[in-house]
């Protein structure tokens, strides 16, 4: 079966050839900042699900298309990439010794003979518990410009890595897609992650 | 400062290039077998503790090196690789649909004009809760062979991580080396991670 991920991410993609799938990429070009919602978690839910519908729209032939977004919760608010340097250092200064939440919005569409049928939507949420840096670690690692690229300010695969002392959930989800979950989705439309183009090996 | 890693884990050594570390590798021959402890926490410490002292005893000059080894611990048992494909099977179908630890046993040595001085002990343990494969799953995943190289039968960071539903704790410590646990150790000594050699960009 043909399996297209609707995004941009390079961690999504590890995520899935880690894994040992090999996707095709489509970015859905969808203006981020139109979409409003209540929550962060029905935030992102609602921005992978018009990313995911954008793509599927134009695609041809039969495939499954997947959208994802991501967004860090703290104190009620949805955290995005930060918009510059300062920022960044401002987020961990708040952030550090302390829990969030991370979302992810999955939405699974197949396309049969060139039109979207089916289409499921699922988040999934990961506790994250960052460790304590102090202002000269924090520096180090903006500075390593990491930060300024991904949702939250942070990695945990990465190099934000050494400041996450733990999480509640799938990991995956917080690098920005749920395998196991992804795995229960396509077992809901009666397919087998086995049945996913094979990463070349 | 340099920093020597006493362990054959491409795990291990994944982990700590993908949080921009580029550590020397000695691998210390011991014989895992030949040691023995009450509970699987305690083993993979005698284990790391081991394997670190052998490596820091040949070392000349000044570095730091880790020693690290994980088991899986369930019922009460400590898990390593599985010998066969038979029992990584039969593993398979008696941990799906249930909880885990993975205990990673940390031990930091500091080799200073080469004679090992300071020396810390610190074990990490993470909850890993695993997905229900079928039995076709599990037959496909353990055809891989991922299963047989790996302690507890299981990746969560490879092909496995669609049968990890979550964890509780350090996902890195799952891998074989907790990050966070590093850098408080590293702490302690009075290094900070920005200390250890980089990873080439």
């Amino acid at each position: 079966m043909r399996f297209l991920l609707a995004s941009a991410s390079s961690g999504r993609l590890r995520t899935l050839r880690q894994a040992g799938v090999e996707p095709e990429v489509e970015v859905s070009g969808v203006d981020e900042d139109a979409l409003v919602a209540p929550t962060p978690a029905e935030l992102v839910q609602v921005l992978a699900h018009a990313k995911a519908v954008a793509v599927a729209a134009r695609q041809q032939g039969t495939l499954l298309v997947l959208g994802c977004d991501s967004m860090l919760e703290l104190d009620g608010f949805a955290l995005g990439k930060p918009g510059s340097v300062e920022e960044a250092i401002a987020r961990w200064k708040s952030m550090r010794g302390r829990t969030a939440v991370l979302h992810t919005g999955h939405t699974l569409i197949e396309v049969l003979d060139s039109s979207p049928g089916r289409m499921l939507d699922r988040v999934a949420s990961t506790e994250v518990r960052f460790a304590e840096p102090s202002d000269d670690e924090i520096a180090a690692y903006v500075d390593t410009g990491e930060p300024l690229r991904v949702a939250g300010a942070f990695t945990v695969d990465g190099l934000g890595g050494w400041f996450v002392d733990s999480i509640a959930g799938d990991h995956h989800n917080v690098v920005g897609l749920s395998l196991p979950l992804l795995r229960r989705m396509l077992l809901d439309f009666g397919y087998a992650v086995t049945d996913l183009p094979a990463q070349p090996t």
